[in-house]
């Protein structure tokens, strides 16, 4: 049979299930990829699992979140990384080496292959003919320890690329361009392969960037072919050899199909807060702004800089602007800097900042109070920004550089010269000076663990309860994202390898009170939480269902989740239900108790059945959509409890 | 008579007093220099004076020490410095333009003025020939509205230096042979002058690092001769019609000297915890490092950061070492981008930050615990980095460029390749993107202060007690610094303008219970605290005085005082007394109660009295040194009720 390309890499990857989409499946991992605001935690999930060697053909630790080191917290977390990449049998990326996604796909990406990440936009180096998918840190935990990664089949929804990107354009549009389509929900459950003849316009790191926000997106994956391009980008990478061609049979089929003309697409914007809230860019011109951001995963090329260097070139920035650059790797900057365009961008008045995530991520570069950011980062959920009331537009490179330069949020298509042609180094720099490869083993098992004071084990939790009573400590509405669960930012991070602390800031966006209320049910059995639609969207991270839990989190009830979160509530045990009927929404409140009898026999039996409120009469009906595999972990109290005990039985 | 530069530039500015050390005299001050971390606080004083319009030739506020922006707290308070300077008449130089001291020096400084800032390094700039002090915020407020500068007239300190330095040393060594001769003390009360043949094979920027670490003697400035190469480099910075000559008479005498013959250094370095700690790098050969860093007003020069890149290029630094470039400006960035030194630190694995003082003040880059970091930044004292439990190393960029390639503390003269030839760019850029100059007046008088959340005004104070019960809360030991009294760093100075926050953090590293239990004194007449010598020393920040101050401190009781802390004390009312027998010291301990009585009416009448021990029958011989001004000051409650007073009285 004609297969696609996300078919393609399944099918030569399944362990487990068969391709129907919506059942679950279980995919051989052949890389690898962790950043450190989630990796100390897969690091302590190892040695909890006596891991003696990484059994994945490539793992990477990137440090690129935590790069500020305000305190000694972030930098001892760096040598506990760099100490347990050395035990394990891992890459170890230093800090300042970049944002892990580019770094990955110019030092270690492979088309034909999987690729687990604890980062959500891991999806990004699908641009090279990979299945990338972010997980929980505890899946890629069970990944390099050579367990299967679980999935729910996905859907493979192709979007067949026409035409030429026009002037002033760029692929940055053409994510947007899905977003105002199908909003921050509309990949769910889907695989979004790109084909057609449009594929060939764009560049290996356009591609990047387009794959980047399928995130955004909420979908499982993004996968572009491997061709010419791809060949082309690893020969100039120094890594031919790694190429093969993978794309799909000539009379491949879609679940689903949409088209874009890339030559019909206009300059695009996300308005706060959401990645979906798409509008052309003319529709909000003149908006006056603070701050312009270039960086981050969503826009690392060489040309996302260089096309903002000469646009800004031999002009200055407007008064007042803040022109923040965040270069996204060593190798891309230094590149920038001998091709004179960081002179470029200096001289117009940038401020430039280390190689990393940074104000992606909270971790600087916040936006002042009730002033606006236009950036070219992939997420504007509030807060995110590290300002809590902020205001951040998406955008491509090119409008955030003409914004800049006009003071207000500018078409740059009525910018009245022409638009700059920008010219890839011949010879990009190839720098793996910060990227230390995996020891030998007879040098790695030596390796002892960095711990510094800040790093804490994970405490031990207790089985799922038969009988529970959970009062609902909150109730909220649609697509609650991890950052409002659990913040990123300076403030937070630091924490992530210290659940009593870093569970202190838990849900703090939405109710500053639930960690002491969640605190005081801890001893009484737990609680629940109530949500809406898209439950748990954006960033991957597992302290987002870890630390809820740590303060008494059972049962998740909402209308439907985010992939990536729902895995995590499994993982740590937390009964993530859903509404039969979303109608049912309407009648629970803060407050309530949720009343749940034999459950432990219940989940084994049937995906639906009917939970109590106390004192009321009504019941309501609720199913999980656990596999068989899921309810034993469930049961066990999470997936640490459930390998612990597989291990007892291998003995 | 003939005269030395200081007594020069004294004289021509002396509004009050003789020129006799030791005693009060008042100067005009031509120039001022803030910084964020002070700044919005003079900015506030100033709004609290009604100031029309500064009344100095050129105040120019910087934006140097808050860069993160974590949150919105940062960015707020640059947006109320930037309306601030723009009401009062003030340059302002943007976040990202660089550290205040090389920047003040290429764009304002001028030979023969007066500058105050308030930054204690503001002694930087004695190396343009002028007379430069640090000082507490409130005083540089003071000099904005055209008050005098009040500082006891200093002896003048002449150091000749002789010879020329030898490959692998530079002006760094010289301040650190400076420091090991004579410790953080050594120069209090004077002006150390430099003169003889040695000044002239010194670059007006070697002169900067010099003159820079003038305040780690604790030195009230240090001076250099207005010669040739200044008029070199302000022709250079494009402003040659603002030199003048300024050398000393032929005959001119110092109150005392020593002799530095430069041919005889070595590379030296100062050992944790004090910049008086120095040995030379030999004695400490070896010694494993986790980091490297270079910058720092202490060592602002492009030869600084090019004689590293020089040294690194075509190298990779050791495996695991932080290799750290803080940039100081953004001219001399964009010269070390054009001249390809940043692509050789690059190279060599280096992680390049944005333009500004960062790590110097504890804003990122702090080491890992327990880890040794070689540093070229002007202090050293525990915690500054922003690690508790740190091990900060001072010395030249040639000293940290060869340890970052050995990975271990290293005399560059042990390397077996030869002094690289570094090369000034024959037309260095010219960058005044992010510096706005002075609105109009008629423009200026509309403008409104931008205040954001966290921008609280200054409390009310009470004026001096006639009758006093103090109880000792602390009690402390020599060369108790600033940054022990209330700390710099990402955590403490976001809170700078919101004094009931950041007194949170008072004495905190001392002793976390200092704020609790200072707080309880407030509504019980308040309490003392207990020192040795040079207490107070090291950065000005005024908020060591104002925050002590709001939790109740009324005296302060020590051997000595550092210069700036001491005129903080009186400049917000706590009374600074200094023991006439030291050893009284060893009678009194935590928990004792201090009592005074007509105080009043004796500091006016007498500098020397007793006070007494509840309890006890001993009594302890004090004595203060405030001038006749002081004690007005002092009984009125401190500067702001002096002011206000005087307002009325004028009306």
């Amino acid at each position: 049979m004609a297969s696609n390309i996300t078919q393609k890499l399944i099918q030569s990857h399944l362990l487990s299930g068969e391709m129907i989409p919506g059942t679950e499946i279980g995919l051989r991992i052949d890389q690898t990829l962790t950043q450190d605001a989630t990796g100390t935690m897969v690091m302590l999930e190892l040695e909890a699992m006596g891991l003696e060697r990484a059994k994945t053909e490539a793992s990477a630790q990137y440090v690129d979140h935590n790069l500020i080191q305000v305190d000694s917290k972030n930098p001892d977390d760096h040598l506990f990384l760099q100490s347990a990449t050395r035990r394990f049998g891992l890459y170890y990326s230093r800090p300042g080496n970049g944002v892990s996604h580019p770094v990955h796909m110019q030092r270690l990406a492979k088309p034909g292959k999987t690729l687990l990440g604890s980062d959500s936009h891991t999806c990004a180096n699908g641009c090279m003919g990979m299945l990338a998918m972010g997980a929980g840190g505890l899946d890629v935990a069970l990944a390099i320890a050579g367990e299967p990664f679980y999935v729910k089949m996905p859907q493979v929804w192709g979007i067949k690329l026409t035409g030429e990107l026009p002037d002033w354009v760029s692929a940055k549009d053409v994510i947007l361009e899905l977003l105002r389509r199908y909003d921050v929900k509309g990949g769910v459950g889907k695989v979004i392969e790109y084909y057609g003849p449009g594929v060939d316009t764009l560049s290996a790191m356009d591609r990047h960037v387009i794959a980047n926000m399928g995130a955004e997106l909420g979908a499982t994956g993004t996968v572009f072919p491997s061709d010419h391009e791809i060949r082309r980008f690893l020969k100039e990478q120094g890594r031919k050899d790694d190429w093969i061609e993978l794309v799909p049979d000539a009379d491949a089929k879609y679940d689903l199909t949409d088209e874009i003309n890339l030559s019909e697409l206009e300059p695009l914007i996300a308005k706060p807060s959401s990645p979906g809230n798409v509008v052309s860019v003319s529709e909000v011109a003149g908006t006056p702004i603070y701050q312009s951001y270039i960086g981050s995963s969503a826009n690392p090329g060489f040309r996302d800089f260089a096309i903002a260097a000469e646009i800004v070139k031999g002009k200055h920035i407007a008064e007042g602007i803040s022109f923040d650059i965040n270069p996204t790797s060593r190798q891309m900057l230094t590149d920038l800097v001998k091709e004179s365009h960081i002179a470029s961008l200096l001289q117009s008045g940038a401020r430039l900042h280390q190689a990393g995530c940074n104000g992606c991520i909270g971790m600087g570069q916040a936006p002042a109070t009730g002033r606006n950011s236009l950036r070219t980062t992939p997420r504007n959920f509030p807060g995110r920004s590290g300002t809590r009331e902020d205001s951040v537009y998406l955008c491509s490179p090119e409008t955030a550089a003409v914004s800049a330069l006009t003071g207000k949020i500018t078409d740059p298509r009525t910018m009245d010269f022409s638009y700059p042609n920008v010219k890839e180094p011949n010879y990009p720099t190839i720098d793996v000076n910060l990227l230390e490869a995996p020891l030998p083993y007879e040098e790695a098992k030596n390796v002892q663990l960095v711990k510094g004071p800040n790093i804490a084990s994970i405490p031990s939790m207790d089985e799922l309860h038969d009988q529970m009573e959970l009062p609902i400590l909150l109730k909220m509405g649609d697509n609650i994202s991890t950052d409002e669960i659990l913040a990123g930012g300076a403030r937070v991070l630091p924490y992530r390898s210290n659940l009593p602390e870093i569970s202190k800031f838990t849900f703090e966006i939405i109710d500053r009170t639930y960690y002491t209320r969640g605190k005081e049910t801890v001893d009484q059995g737990g609680h629940a939480v109530v949500g809406g639609f898209n439950y748990g969207q954006g960033s991957s991270r597992e302290h987002a269902a870890l630390a809820p839990r740590y303060l008494g989190l059972r049962v998740a009830l909402v209308k439907d989740f985010a992939r990536i979160h729902w895995q995590n509530l499994v993982n740590f045990g937390v009964l993530p239900l859903t509404f039969v009927n979303p109608d049912d929404y309407d009648m629970l409140n803060q407050g309530d108790i949720l009343q749940l009898s034999n459950v432990r026999t219940i989940i084994k039996q049937v995906s639906e059945f009917t939970i109590g409120i106390k004192g009321r009469e009504q019941k309501i009906k609720v199913k999980h959509t656990l596999s068989e595999r899921q309810v034993e972990v469930m049961l066990a109290g999470g997936m640490i409890n459930w390998v612990k005990s597989r291990q007892k039985i291998a003995e």
